[in-house]
This record gives structure tokens, sequence and C-alpha cells, in this order.
């Protein structure tokens, strides 16, 4: 111990001297127990013994990683924007070879290694905001006020680090689901802004209830100045999908109340259940009249990861922004350009997105073969989540009724609870910890997402493939049963 | 005007109520020249009148959308990382199939649609440790201390948000050199850091002298914390190459002030002039011993986008951190967690460039073919654009001995100086601009980089074309006459 205090003499750079927001920053998607994960995966390549053969990861959003295929089209067009000598070859289709072609005409030098504009390739731009149109019954969409990202996650801290202002009392705060995606808390900690949880009706399939949002408002109000409203619909980590008349009172709350909203639709194509249906937060803002359309500020986030394309690795995204002061946009087009640009392979990916094949086109009934078969079996994964946690005595899942996980509540034995406590670990995950030491399995404790005090939750995504999926269900029922008998 | 007001009042973000620090961000490279720039461009598509058919950007080091091709080798690899179904084609060469193979089996489920690790691709990570061994002589590296980025830029950033801390006279200062890359002074401001300047020295081909760090540490120390000084070799904007024993002056003087140093070294293989060679600040530490190598900590940045491939647009790059405590080194890996992954196709792309074709592999002759032309040639515009630069009278051009960029240094006439000044405008944005619309040609003023006051420059890249640089230089050439005539 003395040695390490030498040390720490030494170094210019120590825990003690540096950043301390950066400190205060956790990101329990890929915290301890993800680290935990690989060196487990280690032990088992170095012919380590454990009660299991493999470490199954239901802990991040990743389709590719779980075996899901890409889009044949896609991958194509990628493919020739990459090594433009394929755009001769005869085992591409001319729809492939055509978006191809266009992006490359987009690029600089007509290559995907040059820079873009710092916003994103021009005609990418115009093709999202024509989707945005297609996808909104016809709302206008203004190319200019799409911003291409690195993922979502970079056009989600680029907006917060525009709103972010203030000392003490008059700090932003920013309003965010409990549960939440991590990102938030953690962009919020690094930014030292004030993070303002409002939490969802678990009893009510993690609905939003305007009646929390005003009473989160009037406590965080006493101390700090909250100006911001973030959504995450279809919901990470809870899998609900808000209903019109929710995204309405949501609106004419932010409308009154003053806030800056951000919605997060990154998984506007994923949602399963009967009866729902995904309305973005900008079709319904036009829908409400002018009164709100041309007065609420929104900015809405979308990215390549999710959906049925599941394309994680190329960091793809774009963020419309509406209503935003043409001063404060010209300095996020100033901020953004210190950055360059996004990815363009990234880029492409995302025009790709916004502009798949079309009914004539040849590669379109592959395109829509590809796409229904990973969305229905999607469907049929949620379905078979739930029914089957709902099975475990002592474990609660609400229906998932879109994006990619299940956030089932855990009853835990006092007992569990009081040994987690001694270990000075939150009690989701020591459950979480002792499941994967025992199964191999990789789960995210509730507590990384925030909860209700006193109620123990964990995230699993429905990414793997049905089969495993299956087994892997079937491992989390005899270990849960396993677990009350040993701390009962 | 009033209008304008009102409006504000009703918006929640404003110019006046959002992040201060961003509001002084300022990046040049892409500045109002470069926005005009386009502009002008638009006009030309559209058939307005100029004296001029085209826009030359010599404004940014983006050597595709100059024309430079891209080498072979990596895009075909990059193709079959796109696309697998191509590595069963004849097409390809069996050592670019091997790379490909490679990259794949360390992505999640062989795919380059999944995340990888939050540090990048382990095997990625052990051909960068490799590369720097070899290019080192030897010293080692361990991949663990490798952390791939979104580009060079992502992992400066990250490493500067560490090291900011403190309040008042204890904030963190940075050492920054004047001329700078205005990616340093940008991201400086964003985090409300101090930045703290260091002049190179003009007359002696911008080389760095060890007394004026030593004036300008002392300066700083009156009212902030240095902590870090950043040196960028080859040079940008400046062009310079730093010899051995600078390199090991600097070294000595920031174990010996107990700075933490960030080594830019984004060129490495760009180095022309006779006599010069890169030398990694890593290299220099380890071969002055161990009271050197085991406690002055650094961090070292590379990028896919500059040498001789120019892929800027796929957002490579990587840094290699030494001596760094090892909690801090956890809080960095925690931190990069957040975003999730850099860019999957760009860290194919960067472990290309760390393990090229080798001897005796099918792709090597062409390879190397691609590679000398490409370097030869910039060696070639390096040495014509200093040659045909000093033979105008009012501008005096350092040699260009590495990088991409020639930073001469103009005299503006006192009327020139005058009529700037009047406008708002610094002299040689006004000397800048003028030459935009009166040939077409967007360089950027050295007011964005920083220079001594009452010195004038510009930066121009070297990247256009052998035939285009030509026409360029001595359109440059009879507009600085002109210019001079005019104000005299």
């Amino acid at each position: 111990k003395s040695h390490q205090t030498n040390q720490c003499v030494c170094k210019v750079l120590t825990v003690d001297t540096m950043n301390s927001c950066v400190k205060k920053v956790e990101y329990a998607v890929r915290g301890p127990i993800v680290l935990r994960a690989v060196q487990i995966e280690k032990e088992l390549k170095e012919g380590v013994q454990k009660p299991f053969s493999e470490v199954i990861k239901a802990n991040i959003g990743d389709a590719h990683a779980m075996g899901q295929q890409p889009i044949t089209f896609f991958r194509q067009v990628l493919a020739m924007c990459s090594y433009p000598e394929l755009l001769d070859d005869d085992r591409f289709p001319e729809d492939a070879k055509g978006r191809a072609r266009r992006i490359l005409q987009g690029c600089g030098g007509q290559s995907i290694g040059a820079y873009s504009a710092s916003q994103g390739i021009e005609c990418v731009r115009q093709d999202v905001a024509r989707y945005v149109e297609r996808r909104d019954g016809g709302v206008p969409s203004d190319p200019d006020n799409i911003y291409l990202t690195t993922g979502a996650s970079d056009g989600i801290v680029t907006m917060l680090k525009l709103l972010v202002a203030g000392e003490g009392r008059s700090r932003t705060g920013v309003m965010i689901s409990i549960p939440q995606y991590p990102l938030y808390s953690a962009a919020l900690a690094e930014l030292g802004a004030v993070q303002v949880n409002y939490f969802l009706n678990e009893e009510r399939c993690w609905s939003l209830d305007v009646s929390e949002l005003r009473r989160a408002l009037a406590d965080a109000r006493r101390h700090c100045n909250p100006r911001a409203l973030c959504i995450i619909n279809p919901g990470n980590p809870t899998g609900q999908v808000q209903s019109r008349q929710c995204i309405e009172d949501v609106i004419r709350f932010a409308a009154k109340e003053r806030l800056f909203l951000m919605a997060d639709e990154v998984y506007q194509d994923n949602v399963y259940a009967e009866g729902c249906e995904f309305h973005s937060f900008k079709k319904v803002l036009f829908e409400m009249g002018p009164e709100f359309s041309s007065t609420v500020e929104l900015a809405s986030f979308h990215s390549t990861s999710k959906c049925y394309m599941g394309e994680c690795g190329f960091r793809g995204g774009y963020m419309e922004v509406v209503n935003m002061d043409p001063e404060v946009k010209a300095q996020l087009t100033k901020l953004v350009s210190v950055r360059l640009c996004p990815p363009v392979p990234g880029q492409a990916l995302m025009d790709l997105v916004v502009n798949p094949p079309q009914p004539g086109e040849p590669s379109y009934s592959t395109f829509i073969r590809e796409r229904k078969a990973t969305l229905s079996s999607l469907a049929e994964r949620a379905r078979l989540t739930e029914q089957i946690l709902n099975t475990v005595p002592g474990i609660a899942c609400n229906p998932v009724q879109g994006a990619m996980y299940s956030f089932p509540r855990v009853t835990l034995p006092a007992r569990a609870i009081r040994e987690a406590e001694e270990r000075g670990q939150a009690p989701d995950m020591f459950y979480c910890m002792k499941l994967l030491e025992e199964t191999g399995i990789c789960l995210v404790p509730g507590s990384g997402f925030g909860q209700r005090d006193g109620t123990f939750h964990f995230r699993m995504t429905i990414l793997p493939p049905t089969d495993k999926l299956k087994i892997l269900l079937s491992k989390v029922k005899d270990f849960h049963q396993r677990f009350i008998q040993q701390y009962s």
C-alpha cells in the first residue's frame, strides 16, 4: 500500500488529480459483470472447469454478435462502396449498384475515404428527410435539420452538451426515466448536469404518467433548472411502447413547462405487441397543430444499430432537430465540425436504412423476406421471454411490447439482500454475478438502470436465437429457484 | 430585431442560455472561409459568373477528396469484411482473404456489424502493439495499453478530458504549440481548460525551443496548473519534423516539470526532407533509459487518415498510453465504454495499416508500389510548394519537411491591415477571403492556428495533384502581387 502511495506521488495523472466528473460516470451495460464474463470466457478457453461450457451474453443489444445475419442488400452496397471495382461485377444487382453509385457521388473524390461535410453527406441527409416524411405521413422534414451522427449516442451527448449551463441552483437539470439507459446518466455525470429522475409505472407496463413528470419537475425546481426531458420510445431497458395519447400528453407538458424534448427512437421498427404502434414524437407534435408544432423544441435520434438491421459496429445514426433556434443550430454545426465527420461507412449504411429496395427493384423481395424474418423472430422471442419468465415464482415480467429487452422484477429473500449488503454489492448485482458464475449467463442488474427503492430487476436481451433463448430461460428459471431455496 | 427578441424569449435553448464553453469553441479548418467556399460552389453550379470555373480546396488534409487513390489491398479486405460472400471470389488474393478472415474472427458473430470491445478488437490491438514494436526498434508495446479510437481526434479529446480538473488558479493548463492544429484549442475551450501557448521558432524552420517551453510554463504557473504538454510531430500546420535531440530535450523537460506528454504522431510516414527522420516519442523515451522510460507518462496518437493511405472517412485511429496509473487506466476504459466502441470498419482499416502485405505475399509488390507512388509524389509536391511560394516577394515559406501543409508567412501592406480591421476581420482572413472570391482557392488564414502578433500566414495543403498544384501556386502568386499593388 505504501508503495502505491509513493507511485501516486510520482504520477502526474492519478485518480485524485483527474477529472472528478469522469470518476462519477457509471455504465452498467459494460460494467463489472461484463468484465467478469470476459474473464470467464478466457478461463473456459484455458480449460478451467465450470458448470457450463459457454458464456451467453444477454447483456447488450448486439444482434450480430448473437448470430443475426446482416441484410444482404446493405452489405452488397457497402462492399461496392469500399471497393468500387465491384461495380462491374455481375454478381451484384442493379439496384445495389445504383445505391453505391449515388453514395460515392456524394463523397469527395467519390471515395468513402474522404471526410464528409461535418453535418453528413448531403444526399444522405436528403434521403433521411424523405424517410422521415414518409414515416410521419407527410409531415415535412428539412435536410438542413438532419445531422448524421456516430451512432445515436453521439447525437444524444452532443445535444446534452449544448443544453448544459449555469451553476448551483441554476445548473441545467435533465429529466430522464427510471429505469433508464445508462448512456443518459453517464453523459449527465460527465457534463456535470443534474439528473432529474421520473419513474415509469411498472404496474401499468412501464407506462409514463404525466403526474409523475409533474412531481419530478416540481421537486427538481427546488435545486436546479430543469430544461430538457428525455424519452426513450420504445423503451430501453423496459420494452414498453408509448401510446399516442401519452405522447400528446408529454408534448403538452413540455410545452407548458418549457422543456426541450429529446426523443430516443432507435427502436422505432421494434414493435411486437398486438395493438401497439410506433408514433414518432415529431409526427404527433405536428398533428397537434401550430400552437405546438411551431414552438416545441425537439431533437429525435435514430441509428443503424437496432431494428431489423442491428448494425452496431458501423456506428451510424442521425438526429433531426425541430424548432431549434437558428443561432443555436449554427453553434451545433460548429461544434460537430471539430470532430470533422461521422464515419462515412456508417453514413452510407444509414442511407440504405432510410432508402431500402423499393417494390419493382431486383433486391426488394429478398430484402422484405430478410427483414420480416428478423422482426417476426424477435416478436416470437419477446413473447417467449415474457411467458417463460412469468412461470417462475418470484419473477414478474411485463410484456415486451417493443425494443429488445425484458426487465423483469425479481423478489429476493431478505437473507440474500443482507449478504449482498455485507459484501457492499447491490442485491441484484449479487444475484446476477452468482447467475453468471453458476450458469455462464450474463445479464445486467436493474441497479445499473435505476429502479424504485427496494425493488430488484435485471435486463435481459431477447436476442439469443430461439433455441438458445429457451435454454437460457430455463437456466435462469432453475437458478432462480435454487437461489430462493438457498437464501430462504 | 424585436421579433428576434420575442423568439428568444420563447425558446428553451438560445445562445444566451446554452453551454458557454461551446460558444468559445472555434475551428478554423471548417470555419467561415470553408462555408463561403461551399456557397461559391453552389453559385457556380447555378451558373453565376465568376473569374474561375472551380473551387480548389486546399484547406483540409483530405487526400481522397483531392483525387488520391486508396490502397487496393486495404479496400479489398474491407469489401470482404463487409460482404463475406466475397471470400470465395477468385478476384481477391489470398493474403487479402487471410486478413479479412482474421478480422472477422475477431468480431462478435464474425460480423463487423457487431459492437467490439470498448477498447477495440483484441487482435487489432495485438497487431498495433507489434507494429509499434517494429517501428520503435523492439521497444515493447502491450496490447492492453492500446485503445482504438474514432480518428485521432477522439483519442486526443478523451485524454484531455481525463486531465482537466481544478478551479481558478488550480485549473488544469495544457501546453500547445502556436501555430497549432485547432482541434486542441477547440477541445480545451469545450472542456474549460486553460490553453497555454508556446511558440514555435519560425526563423529556425518552426523548431521547438525548450527555452520557450520554459518561458511559457513559468508564465502559466502564475494563473493555472499546467499538467500536460502537447506536441504535433511532424507538425500541423507547420510541416516541421522534430530532431531526435529536440525530442529528448522535450522529454527531459516534461520529466523535470512533471507534465503528461501527448504526442500527436498522425503524420509519422509523411517525412520528405533530406536528413529528416521520424522518431516516435515512445522510442526516444525508452532509449533514454529507465529513469525516464519508467516514469514519464505519455499518450501517443495515430490514425488512418493521413500518411500514404489518407482514409479520413473511416475515422480509424489508436492511442497508446505509457506509464499511465492503473487506476486512471481503469477510469479511461470505463469512459470509452460509454460510447460502446469505435467504428469497426475503421478498426479493420487500422489493422491493415499496421499489418500490411509482407514480402512474399501476393499483394506485396502492388502495395509497395502504391505506397511509394503516393509518398514520393507528396515529397515532390512539398518541394514544389516551398520553391514556388518563395519566388513571390512578400511570401516566405519554410521547407515542408513533413506532414501535408505549408504555412508561409505573408507580408501584408498597412492599408490592407487597416481595411481588414475596419471590417472586424483578421488581416489574413481578409486576405484569404479575397483570394477565394477572386480565384476560387480555399486556404485557411494563419489566425485560425495562432501566430506571433503582427505576423500573418495561411495554411495550404500540398494535396492537390501536381498539375493542379502548379496552377494553384501560380494563381496564389498572381493574386498576391495584385493584392500588394492594390493596397500599397
